[in-house]
């Protein structure tokens, strides 16, 4: 099987430039060749090339299948680290693994303010591709910790965390917290950790405190921790 | 705290010359500076630096503290990906989560047999010391699937998976199939998954066959999916 991404499924619609040649030029597909194509929304077709053309293919849906997604959501909400790199890393895992909104922070001891989401973005097609799943998340632009708590809108019903490394201050493992079946939010802050004032805001607004294991995890591995971690316990496929 | 390695930890030793050049050069620590020292077996110890020289520093103990290690041992045997660097990603993560022994798996179907361990031992070194752990994995040259589940003496009582990719067999979700406190071994396979002989092999000596989700994992995302899900069940810090 392979997948390709196409955010408006119609009938019959045109692939973009960037997955057009990916599938001639790369793939070789040729006219009458089927192919999956996901909208990133958790919806899967098969579809068959009519027009092979590096510019954009023209296919048409032959069949539809709702792609296994889970009923909950993950929203993972992370200060940026430094180094570019371990960002795009953590956007490709977090995708394969499965989340459904990113959200890049900046904290009061962040050092990095600028992420271009559009190379994340890109990062995340591939992934999604690549693992075969359906859902894209959308990665959204650096916002303050302050302006996420009091502002976004998360799902009904949610479980939020904050993942902060102040050991003496009461938290508990993120393991024994996490409850199935639940839309779930969790924070994960900069090298810095958050602020004495960004943890208060967050208990105030009705995140629970956790840890993330003994060891001192980079930002990028305790985002995945988290995300994994909701996979795990949600995962009875 | 900063962190330093030293395999073999007496009353008064020296510290080789990576990691002295480390703490002179890089840390610009000077005599009588504090610093703590892992051994790679669970033992961390407070040294005080006697003489700070970038070929050898002299160190002395000043205290002794066994680090917060789980009571029970990971051990990963995974086919390299034919890019090293995501094998070096791996290794990286899978210190930082906790993980006691990686070995690396040639399979019928793999592509890539060659790998330096030194290099993925000097990475597990420095991810030891990032995520101020206790633990620095084994990293063993790469042997045939057929031969590590034949020969390799496994912790007693451990529990035994395999995670093959073959969905119209029977599989339960790891998460399902774990126990906490226990010792763990997991095998994951090459990107071409594992021949039907060494699916077999692996069953009749006791492996139960496991899935990693509904997603199609990256192979070095599968093995930090699965040494991730031993260290939640086991996290009760």
């Amino acid at each position: 099987m392979q997948l390709f991404y196409s955010p408006d499924i119609a009938p019959m619609f045109t692939l973009d430039a960037e997955e057009s040649r990916h599938a001639v030029r790369v793939m070789r597909l040729r006219e009458g060749d089927a192919i999956h194509v996901s909208d990133g929304h958790g919806q899967i077709v098969q579809c068959r090339i009519i027009t092979a053309e590096e510019k954009g293919c023209t296919v048409e849906v032959m069949g539809e299948r709702v792609a296994d997604v889970l009923p909950v959501n993950m929203c993972l909400a992370v200060a940026p680290t430094k180094n570019p790199s371990r960002m795009e890393w953590l956007v490709e895992k977090a995708v394969e693994v499965g989340v459904n909104q990113i959200y890049l922070l900046q904290g009061d001891h962040s050092e990095r303010v600028f992420m271009k989401t559009d190379r994340l973005q890109r990062i995340a097609v591939s992934a999604m591709k690549q693992s075969l799943r359906g859902i894209l998340p959308d990665i959204l632009p650096v916002m303050s910790v302050r302006e996420f708590i009091t502002e976004v809108a998360v799902p009904d019903n949610s479980q939020l965390f904050i993942a902060h490394c102040e050991a003496d201050k009461p938290r508990i493992p993120l393991a024994m917290a996490l409850q199935p079946g639940r839309n779930t939010t969790i924070l994960i802050g900069p090298e810095g950790d958050f602020s004495e004032e960004e943890i208060a805001l967050a208990l105030q607004h009705g995140y629970q405190p956790v840890s993330l294991g003994p060891s001192r995890l980079r930002t990028e591995t305790a985002a995945l921790y988290a995300v994994t971690a909701f996979n795990l316990i949600n995962d009875r496929s």
